[in-house]
């Protein structure tokens, strides 16, 4: 500490580097900072190898980053996103004001509550049971609340730990694979094949209708699978979630189903893997608000994990959830929560269909464009993405190529695992305006 | 599946112990499900061991169990918890009002939102930074806002991974162990000694001031520290942190500072450890909205990784938090979020002032009883917690004493770890009428 007061002194002219508040009250207090030694001090506590293992960004901030050099580069340009799936048309006014409502409540001596049950609000859960789960079985017991399918994910892999394996599909939503990489389930990165050790990578691709051949999948005690897909689009028939229940059960899997994008499907496949006989024993379902009523930034979505689901040893998978759910956790916002039963009133079920309709008309506006440009187009009927095919040609190259010549953001396949590049996805989450005019970039771009 | 038709037939005869929605639509669509086979089917997965270490319930969710079975032993008792230190008064206009405006403002084109930075959004990080870290050199991109500090310490603990040694005050606020436990960063449960192996329980009792010789503590990756501390209501001094930055510094240790009661602190003692000359290179602050503007249920905090916190080989300990956030978390809901900015706003801050100081009225009030009754009585000054001993009797006999005979909730001393045993946590969180009643009967009890 001998050159404290040497510091002490450099420190007062503050390092432009720095950013410090602009309105600072009072006087400088010069405590000593690290800025003049940045390079000297390390703790001596190892980074975690799991995270060293990480592959680059999360894909979808990667996609930001690179959106916003493309604003510095063309400042003029009226970039438009169908981009990382960010829902874009307002929520319904019987959503809001229900929120609206709660959040004055919260300032009188009736209407105020502190902390909420970890699992999420009894009606809310009751709710979700009744609107999604009527006769399958699924009670508001099963039912934890949550602010969001994907924080769900990583709490889910917490109950699971570092010694199980994974499948996923492939292409696949990527915070199923980065969960596993946290929590020390794969092996390292492996650059020829780009994929992790130790996951079984299930290759959904158009040859086998995004649905594989399962006697040549390897056995794993995790199964990852969403279905509407992201961001292939499929959806998968009630044959094939038979085929894949059964799978499980006879390797004694577990299957993570990711529903969130069910109340897209618009023919008779399933909304939720609960409709398979038997998958009350193998699966858990986890379903968001976000794609439905437009909460990808109000937060509020559920996963239900059956009292049927045991591991090897008889214990209940939910006991150890719900010790997750009530350690690291604790409950969805009241306020969202409050929208969240404003979405299951009928009302909120009649506008969240109508908000759902509008970006399903959108998907079919993106889909007649590439196919009338020649391409090959899936998703898209039962889902908000549509998957489009670029044989033989880089993911992140066209991604860059629309970027570049359309100022339209996109997302590569590639970004969704190897068996994604040479693909597309476009979301359908837009303004028409903004949709109908990246569709007209697309077709000067391509025709 | 030879006698799924059998199995179909039963199960149309509705399970009575099966709960199922009131108003179900339409038929019975007959699932298979495994009411009739709940002992017969279990996976092949095997149970995490680090969850399996764990011991009994989270505290908080088994006092509620305990006052949940006295409610229904003594239904007509009027029940006042003081106890798992939730918040009761409603929260100040001017911050309801905000975040009503933000759920309203999300049904227009102009105010709707969707995905927001994962970190935060960016007035929100700002103005934290400006109210909370004016003049230490934190600046808003060392801010990660979120849905609440218990929820933050699980993303720190899967930043440091399983390899980490930790140390914590005993008592200390139980999410810190149990989330290491989870981790797999400690050894099994001894119960002779209620610890855990492999952690380094910092004793902090009357004896020492609450805060240890650290000449005898060993050296740990990890430090948890708690100041003002939740249970024991101490609150450490500038001399006492700056060892403690000391101590962490010369054996390369992080120290993870929970600050979420900072603003009860009335003397000069730090309110953060970014006070303290060279904290930004061995710490992270948690802190929380919750004990300040009432967001127990609403759900809002922040986390500062300075960038100056650097692993053993160079690499900053912000990047990885920065990528958990990203990849296990979606952002803290926006409505929250404008709550937030409203409670740092000039009204907004006068009005937190005024809730803080209303509890800690209560807080003399609770203290000034105890002491009354001769008994000793710590904490209090800076912090919503009072913490009584009770010599030679068991915290949990204590706090059944007080339930029995009282009808008053409040928390066993032995729930925060060993060192806890003997001392009761009364919270100051309450309507003033109950909490004057509890005390009139605490007098009666104890006289």
């Amino acid at each position: 500490m001998s050159n404290l007061s040497c510091k002490l002194s450099r420190l007062c002219y503050r390092n432009p580097t720095v950013s410090l508040p602009r309105t600072s009250a009072g006087v400088c207090k010069c405590v000593a900072t690290s800025q003049d030694s940045k390079t000297d001090y390390k703790t001596a506590v190892s980074r975690n190898a799991n995270m060293a293992k990480l592959q680059a960004g999360y894909l979808f901030p990667e996609i930001a980053r690179r959106r916003n050099a493309h604003l510095l580069k063309y400042p003029d340009a009226k970039v438009i996103s169908l981009g990382i799936g960010d829902t874009t048309e307002p929520i319904p006014e019987v959503i809001t004001s229900a929120m609206a409502k709660r959040s004055h409540a919260l300032s009188t001596l009736e209407g105020y509550n502190g902390y909420g049950a970890e699992q999420g609000e009894k009606p809310v859960r009751a709710l979700i049971s009744k609107t999604f789960y009527s006769d399958l079985g699924i009670g508001e017991e099963d039912i934890f609340v949550s602010d969001g399918a994907k924080c769900d994910i990583t709490r889910l892999q917490l109950v699971f730990g570092s010694n199980v394996s994974m499948a996923v599909q492939d292409p696949s939503y990527p915070a199923y694979v980065d969960s596993s990489v946290i929590l020390g389930q794969t092996g390292l990165y492996q650059k020829d094949v780009e994929k992790y050790g130790n996951i079984e990578y299930i290759r959904c691709t158009p040859e086998n209708g995004f649905f594989p051949d399962l006697s040549k999948v390897s056995r794993t005690d995790i199964i990852f699978f969403c279905s509407p897909n992201n961001p292939t689009g499929s959806s998968a028939t009630r044959e094939q979630l038979t085929q894949l229940v059964e799978f499980a059960k006879m390797n004694g899997s577990i299957i993570v189903y990711d529903s969130a994008y069910a109340m897209y499907i618009s023919d008779d496949n399933p909304k939720s893997i609960f409709e398979i006989p038997g998958a009350k024993e193998v699966a858990i379902e986890t379903s968001s608000f976000s794609k439905y009523a437009g909460f990808t930034g109000v937060r509020l979505g559920w996963t239900v994990v059956p009292k049927e689901l045991l591991f090897s040893d008889g214990f209940p998978v939910a006991k150890d959830f719900n010790r997750i759910v009530s350690t690291c956790f604790n409950g969805a916002s009241n306020i969202a929560q409050a929208g969240g039963l404003a979405c299951l009133s009928p009302e909120g079920l009649e506008a969240m269909r109508g908000v759902i309709g509008f970006y399903k008309e959108n998907t079919s506006i993106i889909m007649d464009t590439f196919k009338s440009l020649g391409y090959n187009v899936y998703g898209g009927k039962n889902a908000p993405y549509v998957w489009v095919s670029f044989p033989g040609r880089s993911s992140w190259d066209v991604f860059a190529e629309m970027l570049e010549k359309t100022h339209v953001v996109t997302t590569p396949g590639s970004g969704f695992g190897p068996g994604g590049e040479g693909f597309i996805r476009v979301s359908a989450f837009g303004h028409r305006e903004n949709v109908l005019e990246a569709c007209r970039r697309f077709k000067q771009l391509y025709k």
